[in-house]
């Protein structure tokens, strides 16, 4: 039987991840109440609203090609980072997430800057997070323009620290996603994800209390559950740029928090769904365990965790071969259907778990 | 005797901070980590230095000018809003701050995105920040692009918040404040500052503790230390356009964290020095009390707080009358000499306490 996303599911999982201390509705009430607020003026050089998937301004001087920018953090990973004292990684998850973030926008990424809260400035630690934050912008031919490091005794207990970060790219109008050119019978292309990347980490870290991070992962191939944990947020900049050198893209979703459930749906025309079937990937060991520990349902699976796929892309059938030929790991996850009245946009069809 | 910036004195400082939690010296070991970190690759399009006031990165399709982009965070203050449930100014400040923050280099802010992270998500406080941001946005007629909300149980106890700021303006190349411009005889504009702005919390709250945030503060016309302690971070935009209008602006400081003796340094040549002659301006009740309570020096009170003085223009003597009828508040601070090998940057002339 296929897993939908039902309203009425909704309360059940916000209440499965609320016990985990993450608030679903909250976040939901909190953008809708920032839309109202911010409802009364927009500059004119906006364009789209605030809430989207990313924010873009009109480049000063050329009315074809716009400025995209996004925040993000990197979530509770970081309270692991901290305790296990690796600062380098969550540095370059942070700027991966962010440039993927635009990416899903057709924007190239031009500069990044950070922002590192501390409640006890090391200056060791400190220059580890920008260190990693540095490789990832180099990695991704972007600048690190500047950024803030803030010590904060009172707000952060000596060890722990923020990180969060922006994002500014570039994009051709033209190459803005058209998701009205989405039609079934498109194939889902799907980018492996390598772990958590930056999302559900309030409920693993319940799952898997800290004297469990130096065990090892079941199988795992001998990973332990701390490095899989950590595992980093991949780029997926190279593949897509790859990718649109050979075939059109429609749509792309970054899947971040909310998984396929929430991401993908924001990429399609409503008279469309997606169909996801299971069968055609790997879990990721650590996801099976979160899952089986957790007893999550289908549904809280496929909303808090990635559950394996990082990154989406809708082409057209025939074009699939092509992009697929040059996305390393990449894979067909599922496909697009004509969406009836009471559907869901998103379907994804369980396997047996393997 | 005039205080000036000597390398001894600033362990004394650090140390008197130090023991208020922040850790000055730790500061200056990070950046210097970073340049070290970040000094083995550089965008092709990025201009100047990380560690400076602020990137800047080439306008695509545009070399006459750059866009500009700063970082920041409102410090410890908003362990102060979080206390007196006041969210609404904290988010103006953060704006303010950065508007400020580029304006330095005569750029003209385009974009602005927020990250609020809090331990439990109350929408309602939250879209209290948001809307003194997006208000001060609107004042500054800046795009509020976009931003981030991220609900951190374990980092952020519930109730207390963070709140960080990334800005993006944009500057002619030309238009670049050019330092070696200024020269002895030219005259220092200030404009005044309301009060900390957002430097200097750390020492502030440990001076006066939360209990007596509602007692009237001494010479302060019946404002209760919680109202003085939160008073805005206003922006200077409005007044500096119109400084431009009329007069050449050679270099130009907003006045933070390290004071008028480590924020104007970084806008005169070798070959100068600025002279303040505290007798030209009244230092607000509040940070008169703060240095009473603090038994802070001459030295320590100008690298800790502004001292009255929020942002500061170096114009030839000639334009500051010009200046000055249009800007609301300001007044001539002090002066531009020829500077000697051994003589400090910075020196304020003390005046009898008023």
């Amino acid at each position: 039987m296929p897993v939908e996303a039902k309203p009425w599911l909704m309360d059940r999982v916000a209440d499965a991840y609320a016990e985990a201390g993450v608030n679903i509705s909250a976040g939901n009430a909190a953008v809708s109440l920032y839309k109202q607020l911010t409802g009364g003026w927009k500059h004119p050089d906006q364009i789209g609203e605030l809430g989207a998937f990313n924010g873009l301004f009109r480049l000063p001087g050329d009315p074809e090609q716009a400025l995209v920018a996004s925040t993000d953090g990197v979530g509770t990973k970081i309270l692991i980072a901290a305790l296990l004292r690796r600062y380098d990684s969550v540095g370059a998850d942070l700027v991966n997430h962010c440039v993927n973030d635009i990416l899903v926008a057709n924007a190239m990424p031009l500069f990044f800057l950070d922002y590192v809260a501390v409640g006890k400035l090391v200056p060791e630690m400190a220059a580890e997070i920008v260190a990693g934050v540095h490789r990832a912008c180099r990695e991704n031919e972007t600048a690190l323009l500047g950024g803030e490091t803030a010590e904060m005794p009172g707000l952060y207990k000596p060890g722990e620290f923020d990180l969060a970060g922006t994002i500014v790219g570039i994009v051709r109008l033209a190459d803005l996603p058209q998701i009205n050119r989405v039609a079934p019978g498109d194939a889902i292309i799907a980018l492996p994800a390598i772990g958590l990347h930056t999302n559900g980490y309030s409920l693993a870290r319940r799952l898997v209390p800290e004297d469990e991070w130096g065990a090892a992962l079941p199988d795992g191939d001998g990973v332990n559950f701390g490095d899989a944990l950590l595992a980093p947020h991949p780029s997926y900049l190279r593949t897509v740029k790859a990718i649109r050198e050979v075939a059109q893209i429609k749509a792309m979703s970054h899947i971040t928090g909310g998984g396929l459930l929430e991401n993908v749906p924001r990429t399609l025309p409503a008279s469309c769904k997606a169909i996801f079937e299971q069968t055609r990937w790997k879990v990721p060991p650590l996801m099976r365990e979160l899952v089986r520990r957790g007893d999550l349902s289908h549904e809280e699976r496929y909303r808090t965790f990635n559950m394996g796929i990082g990154y989406t892309l809708i082409v057209s059938l025939s074009e699939a071969p092509k992009a697929l030929a040059v996305a390393p790991g990449g894979f067909v996850a599922g496909w697009i259907e004509a969406r009836g009245e009471d559907d869901s946009a998103v379907v994804v069809h369980p396997a047996r778990e393997r």
